[in-house]
């Protein structure tokens, strides 16, 4: 490791998680920071067998993250950061024990698994040193990033109606429901295809657009027989500048892969990106043209640069969009780009709102009607 | 003409018409049918130019709709059909006249402007010894009819979820408000955005899909100042098999040229077709493919077989659709296949649902509610 | 029939043929042409029946051309113009007939079944009366004019490559070869894939770039066992002003269907078509865009506009293009816009390049170098 | 790092390298490996800067390649193989002075500058304990590696075409060519577009379709007025089995990125791959449908499993691409894989007829004739 490198400790990332291992591959890619500890599943022999896999030496294993936080305080040589990357039910205690000893806190979104947690987080975040990052993956694509400035800056003036989609296929049918954490309600939280996904095409729309929602319409559905959490959510959103919002998110849309997708009409212009395409930015004006903008073009706005690491025509993928994150944190952990986080990078404010968009969705479709995000059951 | 061809008369097409001169087009493309007499818009002077330009002889352009019925009723070789093209305000007039004569109708969408215009025709096009044709114009791509076929076959299984999107940009500023018939309501009807273009994607869900729809939940919007129709619409919508589909549909969507698309997932998978590819249907069934149907495979079915006239890889458009529903027209009007009336080709069943959807829609839209599409204010 | 309708004539059409009912939808799709008179195949019965299907007089239908010519000639309301689709053996005679009768031509590539043919027709042309236009369908397309526009008015800077590409898989297998004229060089000519569709190739890419190619390295193959022509055609080319081609075509690419793309590179810019995707012209700059220009954009050239008839979104396909040609072949018989043909519309120059491209590509394969175009063997 | 890591040492990755930094990501990303020294630029400064960013301790930052070879092999813990990414000029001193000192070599494409060098390498290679792998990255797709696979196992029948197309824009003018050294045929060798990206184009041919070139000719071109080596490479070819295959390349294709792409067409498929859609094989079979295969599909083969890390729907880019070989070498090294080393991985067999390729090319651009790939000159 650099001299430069960040120390930090991963907790997850256990046999068959998925997001764990890329949070690893993602940390070390620009060789900011230096992964050096963890706990990588609860099964202590299976974490052994992970934890040597990638080089973590075998007494900063740990059996679970409140010993790895003593542990490491007791180290010249201790971590400074830690990255949640577990269950949703198990974000609350892990940030909050980490932020109380000092140390930063990258967490894999959501931010918490109920609304209440998350309430109870930010007032520790903000009580810390520390810095808390959520890891919004879709947030480090430099295209994602494009759109943000350009929305920002005017580009296709005022925001008059997002369309946000995110159909996955993977929940289609009911077998293995049993093995399925987010399918369970004591481990995932409140929302099923909403918390999982939902949040992502939430805060996607929020962040892109630079608008907030205000009042929501949800038709949530549980597809498969069984399930105790939705697998399918539709959501109409009014936006404070009076624009409008179409969020459709499934996990019972058979044989779709990950398509998240984004189209923000403004005034003055359209911009669509598309996660099966992520290099590009496609910008409609009315013209008769499309224009494609691709990722790495020379006057791409500063946070879109930052995201991109190679050439144009050189594809750079959900890794790298992870990695950015990460590259963001380290800036903000050196105090050279404090302002980043809440910024490009999320934070608690977009977790917080996050979790009440699962919150209000889940009360407007109990109900049926219009549910103003401020508002409480 | 062909000794077979079908004799019609056009009321509509003036200049500055967008439909009109298609349906002279469809009409004429395959042979069936030969435009011989007509109104061609409501200034006397510039219908006559149209009608020339059209081969129409001079004596059958007629000043309107009522002394076309009665002229061509005195003709040994009189029209046997007429199609509508205006705006929506006289649909119900002209059809409703020229059934009463014992005319055949080919309408263009919407049925009539209103819901109580919609169901008074029902009654009258039952009495009629005519046909009543619709032309949802979208329902004659090779595409949408093997879409349709396949899942009324089983192909994916039960319907789960909709996803149908109808963005269009050319109404994203309000310069020239003034001249659009579809932004007044004493022409347009009851609905904008929902009557134009709401009314295509919501015929297309339960067209393709074979489901109905039960109850919505829609929120509308103006969002140029001055518009008193709407120009933007957005549906939830639950359909009679438990299934769900959300409807999103815009004229503000700047940029956006007509950009129509449909999704079906099913329990054992996704049918997705584009208007602006519309040759390919895609097929995801989650075992890590995407299959691209072709206009032209040769295992289409009979429906689709019969909307492609050319091989494999020579694009066919909106015009060839529009031909495609006149093709079917003139197979019901000839006795060879009268089913197709109401089943491929849209006839008063979907032209009253569609209808009451702008109905229920501004209905919903009012109260903030989720309202059943059988319900009356 | 309009009175401005122009009369016309088809030989061909037959049963089974492709190109002919082409010919017949897009003659009269613009209501320019009416089809008063023919020869629909070399069976008498299946000719009449064809005829009257598409509402041809019975004492219109004829046994031959020749018959033909002489037939109309004798009447008040005798054709202006002939359409040749039949197989190109007897182009020639018809086209070099009815110009010396006084007719119009309008023949399908390509020009002749043989260069030497070809070339005796030039000077006939010339020594008509009539117009002779040579339907390369792909030059209809709106997109394929509007590229060519750009390189003539300098958009791209010097033209310095070009890469054309015909990929078809219909001859993929040997089955029903004895059926198929095109593999039969005394119906077909001298080419195979080279006259089929090479031609296609070799025109579009000097129609688009306004180059002319000066020398040619062939490869033709023949891939199926027992072929006599070639069914897989690759050229390198070098232009006039330096640049380079490459032209590749197959008959043989398993599953294409007739996926003609082309890309120009110029000094300042590339500019891309593909027929799967007409409605689009693709141009890169360098700076990170593509833009992507839609038929029927406000500020198109003249020549696209000409060959657009809906608003934008509204696809055009094949039909449409060629109708687009026989548009353009009305305005020069009716002497609005002589200047089209060998302009816009290919006539003999083109067609005597094309065939000139064939012969020349047959002599450098056989002899394994580079060869002039203007070089005799 | 890990124990089981691999010790590398970088040379090459100065300041203004595109590939030195993707060799470093690409070596750590799946934890195999750990870069502890190299010899990063020509200036020692600057080469220190670099090193320390990349956490390598100071004193295994080097002057030059032999230095580290002396210098590493001084420690127990010295590296156990070198990564080669400099100008190609010093490629075979370093990879002959590295196998000779008993290192495994990683080097990026080409081999070396010349052929005499490479024929030179290929003893040393055989003669050596090493490891010679090459990177020609694209080999590192998981759907290169699927279509690979699927010809070998005779999925689309006889391999009868090749269309392998790799344009590129950024030197298509001509402003700061003295400071590139790809153009200088001191530091390049002795291709210019064929040395750089042609070799790719030829390498991927014949990786992918399991065929070998017999035959060539080339038209090589240098478009932008002043250089010395070809920018744009175009080239006919004779496949073992009596197929063909057409390779257009390009540094002057403007603003063209870096589109490889290559379609492979057997007698009874056609498989299609595109680097800027990387994730996706089209596979067309005649029967009207593309099917497209996702990276990731569950019944992929075994080689295009191991170039996945992410399910399906995640996009892996470039950087994957080059760790999947670096993960394979890895195995190669540890033993538990050889056979990869010359079959998924390119080692000199490869590299020798990539060297081959170019020096025929430029024989048979020069002659104006076609060559065979054994011929000497």
């Amino acid at each position: 490791m650099s001299d430069a490198s960040i120390r930090i400790a991963l907790v997850g990332g256990g046999v068959g998680s998925f997001i764990g291992g890329i949070h690893r591959m993602a940390a070390q890619l620009d060789g900011r920071f230096a992964l050096v500890a963890g706990v990588f599943g609860r099964d202590p022999a299976k974490s052994r067998v992970r934890g040597r896999e990638w080089g973590v030496p075998i007494d900063r294993i740990y059996a679970d993250h409140s010993e790895l936080i003593i542990g490491e305080a007791q180290r010249q040589d201790g971590v400074a950061c830690i990255v949640i990357a577990t269950p949703n039910e198990s974000h609350f205690a892990i940030a909050s024990d980490a932020l109380r000893a000092g140390l930063h806190v990258i967490c894999d979104k959501p931010m918490t698994a109920t609304l209440e947690q998350a309430e109870l987080l930010v007032p520790i975040v903000a009580a810390s040193r520390g810095i808390y990052a959520l890891t919004f993956t879709y947030t480090g694509y430099a295209m994602v990033r494009e759109a943000r400035a350009r929305i920002a800056a005017g580009d296709i003036g005022e925001v008059r109606k997002i369309v946000v989609d995110y159909p996955q296929g993977w929940l289609s049918n009911g077998a293995g429901d049993a093995q399925i954490w987010r399918l369970d309600p004591a481990r995932a939280g409140l929302g099923g295809c909403a918390g999982d996904i939902g949040v992502h095409a939430f805060q996607l729309a929020e962040y892109v657009s630079g608008q907030r929602v205000t009042e929501l319409n949800a038709m949530l559905s549980s597809m498969v027989a069984g399930r105790r959490l939705d697998d399918d959510c539709n959501v109409l959103m009014r936006l404070t500048n009076g624009g409008v919002a179409v969020l459709t998110a499934s996990q019972i849309a058979t044989g779709e892969r990950n398509g998240l997708s984004i189209r923000v009409h403004g005034a003055s212009g359209t911009l669509a990106w598309r996660h099966e395409d992520p290099a590009v930015l496609r910008i409609d004006r009315g013209n008769g043209r499309s224009e494609l903008l691709h990722a790495g073009a020379p006057d791409s706005c500063p946070a879109a640069k930052r995201a991109t690491r190679l050439p144009m025509g050189h594809p750079e993928g959900f890794i790298e969009a992870m990695a950015t994150i990460y590259r963001d944190v380290a800036d903000a952990l050196l105090g050279t780009a404090p302002s980043l986080i809440d910024g490009e990078v999320p934070g608690v404010t977009d977790g917080l709102r996050s979790m009440r968009f699962i919150d209000r969705a889940i009360v407007s479709n109990r109900h049926g009607r219009w549910t103003s995000m401020e508002e409480r059951p």
